[in-house]
């Protein structure tokens, strides 16, 4: 195989193990939320979680409890909830309030009321699902409950919200230059988001302190790679610099972990 | 001491009973959500939780945990969250939306983006004060684990929020006199909040399975009379045999429980 051919082989396989992993995350949230009665409520929270783009934080939840040696399943409810946290969130955004000056979206599926409603009854329903993962056979408890903590911080007052609530400032603002404030937002959403999913899907794999910190990190400057280029203007030449930072802090996160995993990893932060 | 006096005294003891639990769980609740940076979130956060008028169903989650031998405090995570929960409900219930037809409050202290925001935040707030009450030194965390998917589900798309949706519907209807109705919302506000206070003090009291299923019951029979007569008409006499039914349901639980405590949860009911 010459080097080129190799290098695209190997991004194939790459590609393919996230679609894997989104593939089961999709899987794992349709059954938790197969629509049942009350119709009025499971019908528009399937559609809704389901209807939200898919994020990476989840899927990276799952491959970190792999790079640590778990199964992925183990982490598959953490996913799962931290896909409904940020569907929530995505729901809540799009909401069309009196003090908002124009609705974000156009089509909406179910009214306002629904969808605050819906977007509510999510966020509990993450939890319950990360609860009822408990196995009393393997006696994961403490582990269940680290991540319930993890994912309650990264979802509530010090998270996203607060991401959020900048992000509109942001959005109301006409000054779409402005690197500080990307960088907050870009922190507190994504950014976050991310760690806290590398770093449960550590806790659940069984990972070791040391370990779980470097996925932390690992998934903390991914996002704020995502963050960035997402929001930022990619001819803006201290933006690149910084995100090619960024890149190379995650790339030193992966030393010691083994050789042929770390390699999807790598190629999510494009390397 | 006449009878007539030594009943006053019951009724001033058990009211300063539930005036004890009440001031502990405001308390618990001040010092969990102390003023904090990121001030743009906690501010909000603080004044919203703790204006929102209180709830029976935290006090009774407490005073469970007390009646099956438990000390009140290995209730009060609990209790917190149930009461956050109750005012994420309420705050997100009074939120003015485009196909809401008026604001059902007329004093808002912050506009409805962030009580939007802040709505969003209490509930995971709500679990991390649950998780963090994890006490590794006891090995309770099958107990909060338990907890949690209680008030996940009580909170989520099977509880409080189908009944805020038919209460969406009751309000707008101007048939105030549907006691199905009424008992639907009923059982799905105030019924299921205070099924689960009790059930959820008994189960971190210690109490055993037969406790904490009388609890339980005795928790939602409560809820039902609450709700019944805070929508009810007091003036139907079917809505009125249906109370008092309810009112004997609950006592019923009551038996076998130590006597002297069992006086305040008695009282609760009118008795």
């Amino acid at each position: 195989l010459s080097p080129s051919s190799y290098n695209k082989a190997m991004m194939v396989m790459n590609q393919s193990y996230w679609d894997s992993i989104h593939a089961d995350v999709e899987t794992h949230l349709r059954e938790a939320i197969h629509v049942r009665p009350p119709l009025s409520v499971y019908e528009p929270m399937h559609h809704l979680a389901l209807e939200t783009p898919q994020n990476t934080a989840p899927a990276l939840c799952a491959a970190a409890c792999e790079l640590v040696g778990g199964h992925r399943d183990q982490a598959m409810a953490a996913a799962a909830a931290l896909h409904l946290m940020h569907a929530a969130t995505y729901t809540h955004g799009h909401l069309p309030l009196t003090d908002r000056s124009k609705p974000m979206i156009t089509h909406h599926a179910y009214g306002p009321n629904i969808e605050l409603l819906i977007g509510d009854a999510i966020i509990p329903f993450g939890f319950e699902l990360l609860s009822m993962s408990d196995d009393s056979a393997r006696d994961i408890s403490d582990r269940v409950l680290r991540v319930i903590i993890e994912i309650a911080r990264v979802t509530g007052s010090q998270g996203i919200i607060s991401g959020q609530y900048h992000e509109i400032q942001y959005d109301e603002s006409k000054n779409n230059h402005d690197l500080e404030l990307i960088k907050r937002i870009s922190e507190k959403k994504e950014g976050e988001l991310h760690e806290c999913g590398a770093k449960c899907g550590a806790i659940l794999g069984g990972g070791n302190e040391d370990e779980v910190e470097k996925l932390r990190k690992f998934g903390f400057y991914v996002g704020m790679v995502k963050g960035m280029l997402h929001r930022g203007d990619k001819s803006d030449e201290i933006l690149m610099r910084e995100v090619e930072e960024l890149k190379s802090l995650a790339l030193d996160q992966l030393t010691g972990f083994n050789a042929t995993k770390v390699e999807a990893f790598a190629n999510l932060v494009g390397s």
